[in-house]
């Protein structure tokens, strides 16, 4: 056997057992609803918690329409889109339990202050009952906390007095020290939650950062998190560590107990 | 020699050669100077139609004060950022030829139009020259051309006579059929540019978009190539191919004839 053959035999040995390994991962995680169970939360408890979201450019008003049929079934906390579309959305679930979200100034933060208002105002109009503001990310690391909290303030004062507010602090863009800074910030300015992820830039939501932004907001405030939330296990762990709504794009796959490919 | 041994040492000739080929590569990509002289554009031309950009979200002052150094170093012709550094960016550059460029809706395009328009006015108010706004592309592909049209129609009305309005289009995520359309719409919308991407969803320009936009827009309107355009060669070959201006966040390296990392 010379080089060449002893090369392709050991890669296609290794790829054979790669995939078997991706396989049994592929099984392990359909077990997923049956581990759920045991950390205590039901499917349709689980429900309650979850913001079903479509975010992607170029969605289509089919999609939409859609993600709202599913929200409906499933009956979870709220439908969460771009402003855009929540008119659309309002519409459709009307007169139901489930709560319309629109994300602002998304997914980057760093549109002005009154840019960010006027466009949470707007959502407001147009039937929003939550908002998913985006933090001025370089405001907080360039040290200009006091922007970043005029911001947030700004936002708090355009929503009703029933109008969530949630502050997305991008955690895998910020050190300990800035996660705990965003946070204390975002309790300070009023807002009702505060986000781990956009689900656009980096990693999304981990235990440890759930587990951290729960110690610092209290037990008062509300924690989400969001991105990369693929399947039953993960969210229920998030919840276990400290988390009270969870963002998915892939909520059916992951009520019914199989790992989405969906992250936002 | 057993097992372990023999699959060390594959393994070691795998690296060597896969370096080999990377260190290659990389003096390959080290001559895209010369090779882009040849196509008759000089640096000093190159950087006329560069818009030197940084939309990451996080990025500090520091980083946009660098940005516009290297601009007026450079003589780039803009430079392009968030409407919440254009006020920075604006007081850094006044005096010199070096133009102010705001994204707006940026980078989903899926705000409503009044909230986009606000943006725009509010970019306009603080320095903002040039607008990169992103279609709502959404709209766009469920078939709400009008939506699209009088989405552009209203970011031109809060222009001044002076504002350059460009109109990413987003290609990767559309369909041959589609960007025609798009390139269509934005010109009949009175928008100075189309654009191919944001850099932040999918594939960036290909040459052969920037040939099929500039077909369909005509000579008079403005075709702006973005999205992964990291040397020299492939600026270049852009140009060629019938764009007009640039965007890029490696815009130093390309000046340099280096492989830059920063696709926006």
């Amino acid at each position: 056997m010379d080089e060449n053959e002893l090369i392709e035999k050991i890669t296609k040995e290794v790829l054979a057992k790669l995939e078997k390994m991706n396989q049994e991962g592929i099984r392990k995680e359909d077990n997923t609803k049956g581990n759920a169970s045991a950390g205590n939360i039901s499917p349709a408890e689980l429900a309650g918690y979850i913001d079903h979201t479509l975010l992607k450019p170029g969605a289509t008003q089919n999609q939409f329409e859609q993600l709202c049929d599913e929200a409906l079934q499933y009956k979870f906390k709220s439908v969460c889109v771009n402003s855009s579309w929540v008119s659309f959305v309002a519409k459709k679930l009307r007169g139901s339990s489930v709560k319309v979200c629109s994300v602002i100034g998304f997914p980057l933060g760093e549109m002005v202050t009154k840019s960010k208002a006027f466009e949470a105002r707007s959502a407001i109009e147009h039937g929003a009952q939550e908002l998913d503001m985006v933090m001025n990310i370089g405001a907080l690391k360039s040290g200009n906390l006091k922007l970043v909290e005029e911001d947030i303030r700004a936002i708090k004062r355009a929503c009703r007095s029933n109008t969530i507010l949630k502050v997305i602090i991008e955690t895998s863009l910020l050190t300990e020290e800035e996660k705990v800074l965003a946070c204390e910030i975002s309790k300070k300015a009023g807002a009702d939650f505060v986000k781990t992820s956009t689900g656009f830039t980096g990693t999304g939501a981990t235990v440890e950062d759930i587990a951290l932004m729960r110690r610092v907001v209290g037990p008062d405030m509300g924690v989400k998190a969001s991105g990369g939330i693929r399947d039953y296990k993960t969210a229920v762990a998030m919840l276990n560590a400290g988390a009270n709504r969870i963002g998915a794009g892939g909520s059916v796959a992951i009520m019914n107990g199989v790992p989405s490919k969906e992250d936002y």
